[in-house]
This record gives structure tokens, C-alpha cells and sequence, in this order.
């Protein structure tokens, strides 16, 4: 009751997305409907100033909501590592230059609200299930695709997150035996294949080739080469850029069929930097989904109509995802 | 208050492991102590004589007991293909030849006892992570080897079904693209590279290639070659065996791995009647783990010590499984 009463009181939820290069914040009430946001840039010079700037973006978020931080009943914040839940501790967040860091604790004493921590990624999905009108699935999985690949997974209606925070490390699941090596060290992992970076190189090797012999394409013109640049090609009929985002599409329709045998999931959805490209994205993927359903009838059973899908345009998953773990109990399954 | 006052007069337990040759069955009191068990003959000359076997496999474990129906509290059975385990119907048993049957009802009526019905596999997961003292893990898998193979998942310490109960359908996960043609359709999947008659083809093509240039093996020897005979030979030091069984566990440690990283489990347990084999079997799935953890630092984090192991020598998983099952109430989220 008393709890209740303190949530009326303090009606505001605020999300943070931090990142290795900007902190967003989002402002919401009740309803989920936004109120403010403000955005800094990260300072990793030491923990203290990138905690700073987590404190001036939710502030400013606050300033521009007209509200205070006394309105503010807990903050969610999706942190790019491996993160403690329960305790709010950061065991490692790379490209902050964060160990064993209680960022929970430290922003709660600073700001005077609870505050809880995720995984960037697992907030990500969190976010786009509760939020992105994903939830009438009870098994789900969301699938980032940028300069890595990660999944989350929803099953039986919950976050599954694992006793060792890795479920859905699918990026380090080896799908092609012998093939490219991987940073993690293994050969042929799906990231080393379908990764933004992995998709340049192989732009990059098959353009070589190509010059010594049947000429330039699209991705010949003067400018820099990226992942975005081979979409749009192939997108304009380019054969050596479909050649490269086919191979690319076939490997992440084996990523779902496996996802789909392994956990039954009735929906995928994709997100992240890659996946912007739309349908130039979705469309290789769907097509290697149909081979797939004609050489089988049970992946053709398997392999729903409406299996895969994108995040909506400029939908901020995990900006999202952090302000619905705001609006979690900390004993929920989610943070179990 | 009803249910329990009769709980405690119907002591009893029946499990029955439903096959396409055999119907087994298993009376337990409370404390899962084995009373008494049976056997007969499967006939599926049609639907009410497989149910008759069953009736009978059930009698004939009761009378070893010295038991009657009226002290069976519930009957759990295991059958060979897809359940509705709320309604107890059968979609379809294909070695039965049963489909949209009513099996759980029908037995229900005929027995006067609740009959709980679960997939196979499922039932052997259930009763190998209850009962072979695996249940110290929360997220924990079970991979039956055998003509084919597949998984089961506890998730969060509960039986992980899918809403279309195809979770841990492994065997049909793409692991070697373009590799041989598996009966589903499709090409490279597991089971078309490390099931029973996987490992038997690669043997035999081995052996007859070998036989064109550098002499016999120990499985030229006379007798039919079975896969059990090539686990015994790969023990004995037959290089030929080795070759064959070292692939089928370099797949085989590929999907703990995959497992591992997909759905974050902390124990995979093999059973099944190719991993009968025993050590010949697991040894080369270690060594395999063993590769990945020396190329990755992430795989030496994630493959555990103690991560694989055997089910019990003569363990009857799929048994204590049914049994198990119907222990458990039907509203409990195994049954969900």
C-alpha cells in the first residue's frame, strides 16, 4: 500500500539508453506517453564523468517534461555489457571502460530514485515486445543486427535471460563450419558472416574480384563503402550487391529457423543498425524463408506466414525497453 | 480440499513409455519408489489395440504390485509424436498411425483414472531432469541421440513446450549448409549428420571408399554394421570408426554450443540409444568442447567444466518421465 501510494505520487518513469557515444533519456507517465527527452554526448574519460552525463540527460529530459525528479518513481537504464540485474551492478560494459562498476546504487543515491539496470540489448527487446505492439506473442524473439548479433527471447510471456546473462548470444553460434573467424575465435560464427562489418568485407572481397574481371558496380562509385551503401545497391538491381546481401539474408533465415526449432518462437522481430535498411534488409531474408518452406514441409509449417518482421521506423527499442524496465518491479521474472 | 482427501486415498502412480515396439509400464508409490512394471508387445494393427496394449501393459504392472486401478491416483504416458497435453488428444503418432485421436479421454474412460499425456521426449526430458538428480540446474537440456534426434529444454526450471510444442527440434537446425539430405527436406541438418543412421551411412561410405585403397577395418568385419558396432570399434582404436565418430561429436559439441548460446543452459545431458555407446560416445563431444575452448575465450567461459554428461547406465528416462508426469497436476505449467 505503501508502495502504491509512493507510485501515485511520483507518477514519472524515466528510460535510459546509454551508449558508447551518446546517453538518450525519455521522459513518460502513465500510458507511456512521452513527455520529455534530451540526449548527451558520453564521456568515457572515468566512471564519475560518464555518470555525470547519465545524471544531465535525465535531468534535461526532466527540464524539458517541465517536471522534477521529485515526480520520478524509478529509472530504467540499458547498459552496452554484461550488467547485474538484481544488484545493479556492472560487471563489464567494454566501450565504457566499465568493471565491476555498482552504477545501480551509485545513480540511486545521486538521483533519489531506484533505479534499475539491463543489458542494452535485453532492454532493447523488452522494449520493442511490450511497446511495439509485439506483445499478443508469448514467444518472441528480437533479433540486432549492427556491428554484432545478439537476440533477445521472450518466452512463456517473460524475458529469458539466463543464469549467465547469455541467452540469445546467437551472433557466437557457429552456422557455417570452416568459415570466417570470428573476434570471439571461432570460425564461421553468424556474426563473422552476417554482421554489418562481416557484409562490407564481403562487399569489399567481391568487388576485388569483380575489378580484375567483369568490371565495376554501383559500389565502384567515388565515397565510402558501407553496409547502408551495399543495401541501397542491391535495392537499385545491383547484381554484386544482391549476390552479398543474399548470402547475408540466407544466413539470418537459418538464424530464425533455428530460433524457431530451438525455442519455438511464433515471431521475429529485426532491429538495429543493418536492419535499417527496410526491405532491402527484410527481403533476402524472406526469400531464403521461402526456399526453406519448399524444400520442406515441415519448415514449411514451422516457418509461419508473418514469421519475420522489422521494428517500426525510428523506433527506439531500447530507449523504450529502459523505461518499461523502469515501470518492472525488480522482483518481477525480468529481473530474476 | 477434495482432490487431496483423494490424492491420499489413491497412493499410487502409473508412467507408460508408449513405442512403436514396445509398451512399458511402471507403478510407483509415493517417494517414487518403483513397485512394480510391465511390458507388452506394441500392436497397431489399429487404434483400439494399441490402447488395449496399453490397458494391458498398465494391469499387468498393477498385478506385479499387488496393486488395483482404484489405489492410482493418475497415469502419465509418453507417446511418440504430437500431444495437446491439455486435452489429451493425439495429433499425430506416425509409428502408431494414429492422428487426432483422443487417446488421454478414451484411456480416462476406460480406466477411471486422469490420464496425462506428453510428447516423448519431452516426457524422457521431464523425467531425466527430475529424477537422475539434474534438477540442482534451472536451465538444463536433454538431447536424445538415436534414429533422430532432439532436445528438450527446462527453462527457468519449468519444461520450455512452445506454444506449438516444437521447442528443442535441434535435429532439424541447419549446422552443415549444403551438407547431406535429411528426411525433413532440407539439407545439413544435425540429424542428417550425427543421428544413428547418419553415423552408419558416413561408416559405410568410409568403409567402401577405404576398401578401394587401403585395406579393411575392424568394421569390415563380418556381421551387420550397426552404430553401436562403430562406437566399439572407434573405442578399440579402429581408425576408420574414429573419423566417423569424431564428426558426429564435433556436430553433436557444435549444438551444446549453440544451445548454450542461444538458450544460456548450464547442463546438456545426452541419453538415447546412440549415446548408449557411453564414454565412446561423450569422449568425442568433450574433445570437440575442448577445441572451441582453447580457439575462443567466450567458449572456454561458456562450455563449463561438467557442462555434458550421460544419462545413467539402463536409466529409463522416457519412464520416470510418464511418471513424473503424472505426478504433476495438469493446470502446472508443464502442461500449459
Amino acid at each position: 500500500m505503501a508502495t502504491r501510494s509512493k507510485a501515485l505520487g511520483r507518477p514519472l518513469r524515466v528510460g535510459v539508453d546509454v551508449g558508447g557515444t551518446k546517453i538518450a533519456a525519455l521522459v513518460a507517465g502513465a500510458g507511456r506517453q512521452a513527455l520529455g527527452c534530451a540526449q548527451v554526448a558520453t564521456d568515457v574519460t572515468s566512471p564519475e564523468r560518464t555518470l555525470d552525463g547519465i545524471v544531465a540527460a535525465v535531468e534535461r529530459a526532466l527540464a524539458q517534461a517541465g517536471a522534477r525528479l521529485s515526480e520520478v518513481g524509478a529509472i530504467g537504464l540499458g547498459i552496452p555489457g554484461r550488467v547485474q540485474p538484481k544488484t545493479g551492478v556492472v560487471e563489464s560494459a567494454v566501450n565504457l571502460h566499465w568493471r565491476h562498476l555498482a552504477v545501480g546504487p551509485l545513480l540511486a543515491k545521486r538521483l533519489g530514485v531506484p533505479c534499475r539496470l539491463e543489458n542494452d540489448a535485453r532492454a532493447a527487446t523488452w522494449g520493442a515486445y511490450l511497446t511495439a505492439n509485439e506483445s499478443r506473442f508469448q514467444n518472441w524473439a528480437y533479433i540486432s543486427v549492427g556491428t554484432g548479433i545478439a537476440a533477445g527471447l521472450i518466452l512463456g510471456g517473460q524475458l529469458h535471460r539466463g543464469p549467465n546473462s547469455m541467452a540469445g548470444e546467437i551472433g557466437h553460434a557457429v552456422v557455417q563450419p570452416g568459415g570466417p573467424r570470428c573476434a570471439c575465435g571461432l570460425s564461421g560464427c553468424l556474426e563473422a558472416i552476417a554482421a554489418g562489418p562481416a557484409i562490407l568485407r564481403e562487399a569489399r572481397s567481391r568487388l576485388e574480384t569483380r575489378a580484375n574481371s567483369c568490371g565495376p558496380s554501383l559500389l565502384s562509385a567515388p565515397g565510402p563503402l558501407t553496409t547502408a551503401r551495399v543495401y541501397e545497391a542491391a535495392c537499385a538491381g545491383d547484381t554484386l550487391a544482391r549476390v552479398v546481401t543474399r548470402q547475408a539474408g540466407w544466413y539470418l533465415a537459418q538464424a530464425v529457423h533455428s530460433l524457431v526449432m530451438t525455442c519455438d518462437v511464433e515471431r521475429v522481430v529485426f532491429g538495429g543498425g543493418v536492419a535499417r535498411a527496410g526491405a532491402a534488409f527484410l527481403d533476402p531474408i524472406c526469400e531464403a524463408l521461402d526456399h526453406l518452406r519448399q524444400a520442406s514441409p515441415l519448415a514449411a509449417e514451422v516457418l509461419t506466414p508473418g514469421l519475420v518482421g522489422l521494428l517500426p521506423t525510428g523506433y527506439e527499442a531500447a530507449l523504450w525497453g529502459a523505461l518499461a524496465l523502469a515501470e518492472t518491479d525488480i522482483t518481477d521474472p525480468l529481473s530474476g
